[in-house]
């Protein structure tokens, strides 16, 4: 990181370090830029070394705390593809959208809660710009067995 | 309301009232404006008390005609987001898309019908404006165990 | 098709021809352009027939080579879709979006092979401008029991 980001040294005294941005595997792109709005592919909730922080279902294999903790690792997966296609965290306006899809047998429905984990890391990072929509749904299955995975949406500033 | 908008005014017509917006409860808000777009929440099925008018699976608990009302609840939520946000459902220049997530157990396929009780509510309160694109989706659990969530993108004219 | 299409010209060269866009089917559109965006509805695995080419789960009826051919009838039916409301293949200046949903158990979990049928035509299509971000979800039922279907977000140029 050769310049000074605001948003990164915000983090990282939170103890968060941006991972690398995790490498297309197939012929889809970590994000892209139209316009001023930057899309996010889903990120699952990988760590810094690209393991799964969770894997299985809420309501079966995972508790609800890990599966805050595993949205939380989407966001700051999402970060990093964000660091890697606007140049820095600090050209976000806003935070458009998160859409957050959570690996749980039928009968789970505290889904906001471990939603929660992505959005809390969003403010923390850009304060009242970190503030989002967001959907959150329960699914039948995601990539891997992640028990997260999260899409995001931003504005960007500054030309394409 | 203070002024008068043509669009309301055709909802209360066909017997709609808008209820307040539903106060966001974590770090994320009903929606998000950017440049021309309005990207709203996903919004669960409930009432105007904050009641969910249908709670459970289609095909198991919910029967496609309590879906289909489920449906258009969601879409009166999601219109009550763009009158808080937009300040007037008139300022709307096109419902650009819905996405429908459908609580619904493996079997039941017939998830555009259900979707069509959210889609009817747009072309009644917008016209043509109001046909949008749309994916819809049978998902494994909702928040609270709604039996239907629906998001949206909207085009508003006018500055943010 | 009046105008000469390269991008046409080189799907043809590949074996495939578009199919006409389906028709609205309720109070819904194939797509919809705001701005330089245009949006497109969730496309089933329907052939140019409107048969489905795959019904069922993947990881119980449907093979994974089977749903990478439904993904790619799902992308296809998104190039029809862009083509009618584009007027021409050759206005897409970014596919930027892919979202992909995968009817399947829950114990399948190799869904980023299953959307690569889908991802694979749109690179094949517009060269490095067909590669987008994209999501890709397990769920638990869709329209139909289709085994796929796919919604997709492009940038055109020109006026709308």
């Amino acid at each position: 990181m050769s310049e000074t980001s605001v948003v990164e040294s915000r983090l990282r005294e939170a103890g968060i370090v941006l991972p690398g941005a995790a490498a297309p595997v197939a012929n889809y792109v970590g994000a892209v830029r139209s316009g001023r709005s930057l899309t996010v592919s889903g990120q699952l909730c990988l760590d810094g070394e690209g393991r799964l922080v969770a894997r299985g279902r809420l309501g079966e294999h995972i508790s609800p705390q890990e599966g805050r903790e595993a949205a939380k690792a989407c966001a700051i997966n999402l970060l990093a593809q964000v660091k890697h296609a606007a140049g820095s965290l600090d050209r976000v306006v806003r935070v458009v959208r998160l859409g957050g899809f959570i690996n749980a047998v039928p009968d789970f429905v505290d889904l906001p809660a471990v939603m929660n984990g992505a959005s809390d890391l969003m403010v923390l990072a850009f304060g009242d710009a970190g503030r989002h929509a967001r959907s959150t749904i329960g699914v039948a299955s995601l990539p891997l067995g992640a028990a997260v995975e999260v899409e995001g949406l931003f504005e960007v500033d500054g030309d394409a």
